[in-house]
């Protein structure tokens, strides 16, 4: 078991009709808020108009429009902007992982003199941050539990994840209800996601039987939950559940004492969604188990029989090579029942720029330490069989 | 799923040799410390000394002698005296939860003007209490990872759990190898206390999968450490896995969005220990395959079953009550296997002040609202078939 310096201050707020509680906390920051959201669905959901009714009280500046894979420019630039000029007290993030990621650079941004690229790309630590309040729309990433963001950078392919304790969220408003509209593709997205969030913790070298278990139940409960969600998109306890399993996904208590695993689909991933923006949740699916069955060796077998009992309820007394393909099937199988394109030509990825990409992350995503080490090769290699 | 507010700012610095990092936090508080602990085994293990060489540059006060089911008066009473004739900055608990839970109601009681005892019984709610950082050296109560501690007023035979959102601690030190000297008895009391917190958030109306895979996770972790860590007590990766699987136990994380369930067992051993000064974890260990005995029904046989399956592997194709009886008896040959005594007798408590006791804990815990309600008669039997 590894050393570990743990805390997540954030508050969560959870359950159907909590947005009663924002104005009390919004006001416990200031009274200059900026609004972040997205593409108008917080509108369709009469959302919108809830938090500018609850917080009438307030002066809110808005950003709209932030994208999906945010965009330094011009969403990050000109957050920072506003909250500059209007000397914003606290930001609002309403809506999905993106919206909130977005969010916490500009919070950042917000409280650095430069040019905030200097944070993102880690060449100068933040030393301040705007507190950060959001009202999470959908069930996937867990940006609303983490200090983490991802910045992706249109012209040079960067698409970076920005850590820093600064940017946890002091207050996040989770209400199921939110999520009932999600559709079917985001929904089956958001789920892969949180369940790639902990397969890539607990696929490492030094486990324990807790974080073992606490892994394997999350795998299971999205698996589960996921599926409710599809079948009928208003059941309010599947909702709640596959919200909660999320929240969880990137936090890091469920590898507190782990030993490194180098996030290696994440590395790959990043590629294909800066390269040809394309749906994260199921980038990561396409990648996962081609990632498996090329890093399946004597070295890692053991992890993926324990992976492929405890999750799948695969028998223990077959040949643990078995045992561990037929998990890795399940795993492909699991991800195309939930109706999730499973081939990256499904998404738009041709195989013309697959060296390009692999080249990317081999330079910058430090795949050479990863529990199975990948170099340039390797991520060629799974980009191909993912075609 | 229930609605649910949750936080845990605690900072937890985990593994070997993170004491290294003590100054640095201490003086983040202030030069004034308050160092509280128990009976000297921290100055066997040469933690005392090693706490005092670490903080040469503060001014220190001292509280020792703090007692298992900790007092309050003396200790609370004197540590509230000092921090306020001395002007104390911070309290630094070295020692086991006891220590720790008394140090709490210390932190709340220098912050106010009149009888800590307002606070304590509830009758006035805290408004600021002194900043605690705590190094735990036995794995059980959990108490450096929540919000609460249990005081106990000789007098009158009360023993409150005290529970305030102001007495997080503001960072814990886990060192694993501070527990090697544990003796087997308390090894073994802390394990039953942790494996009942779990328990008390188990057998509950409504769970969800998450919860229930955490929780299940939490108690095979536990029976399985703690036997390691009896066979061999300077088994590092036993020790540092009982310890985090005890740091979740009380903390709340296990039963986000479960209904109530009442707590029984804490109730009713809050009594025996109260009244006879014995070991918590060991009451705990004595009243819980009694009380699971007594409110088995075809109300509560489900959640025993999945407790019985997912925890101890019992044959899901058994009739449901055999799976529940089977389940509650490997619950007491589990307790008896790591060495607990099994019955009250054994740790002292006869039948002569039983009605009392049932009589007090009818009248104070508030049972009559849990999972399986419980009245005056209930607890009465209970304690009865624990003799």
């Amino acid at each position: 078991m590894q050393n570990f310096d743990y805390m997540t201050p954030t508050r969560l707020i959870f359950g159907k009709g909590v947005i009663s509680k924002l104005p009390e906390v919004m006001s416990s920051f200031g009274k200059k808020i900026l609004l972040t959201y997205g593409g108008g669905s917080i509108k369709k959901i009469g959302l919108y108009d809830k938090v500018k009714e609850l917080l009438k009280d307030s002066e809110i500046y808005e950003l709209p429009g932030i994208q999906p894979n945010p965009k330094y420019d011009p969403s990050v630039l000109d957050g920072v902007r506003i909250c500059k000029e209007k000397n914003i007290d606290v930001i609002l993030s309403v809506g999905g992982g993106s919206v909130l990621d977005c969010t916490k650079a500009i919070a950042a941004g917000a409280k650095y003199d430069g040019d905030p690229w200097d944070l993102i790309s880690y060449k100068v630590k933040a030393k301040a941050a705007l507190p950060i309040v959001d009202i999470i729309t959908l069930a996937a990433t867990g940006s609303e539990y983490d200090s983490g963001g991802v910045i992706s950078r249109t012209e040079t392919n960067d698409k970076i994840g920005y850590v820093d304790s600064l940017l946890y969220p002091a207050v996040s408003f989770l209400d199921p209800t939110y999520t009932f509209t999600v559709s079917k593709k985001q929904t089956a997205a958001g789920c892969a996601d949180a369940m790639n969030h902990i397969m890539e913790q607990y696929f490492c070298e030094d486990s324990t039987l807790l974080n073992d278990g606490f892994m394997e139940a999350g795998l299971k409960s999205l698996m589960v939950n996921a599926r409710k969600c599809l079948d009928n998109p208003e059941d309010y306890t599947a909702r709640a559940e596959m919200m909660l399993d999320c929240t969880y996904g990137c936090n890091g208590i469920y590898a507190l004492g782990n030993s490194a695993s180098g996030w290696p689909c994440h590395g790959m991933e990043h590629a294909l969604s800066a390269y040809y923006d394309i749906t994260h949740g199921e980038g990561l699916a396409i990648i996962t188990p081609r990632w498996m069955k090329h890093i399946l060796s004597d070295k890692t077998v053991d992890r993926f029989v324990k992976y492929g009992v405890n999750v799948f309820g695969i028998d223990s007394n077959l040949d643990k090579f078995d045992i561990a393909n037929k998990a890795i099937d399940e795993t492909y199988k699991f991800f195309e029942s939930i109706g999730i394109p499973m081939h990256l030509k499904d998404v738009g990825i041709d195989e013309s720029r697959l060296g390009e990409m692999a080249h990317h992350v081999a330079e910058n995503e430090g795949l050479e330490n990863a529990w199975a080490p990948l170099n340039e090769q390797d991520i060629l290699d799974i980009f191909k069989a993912s075609l």
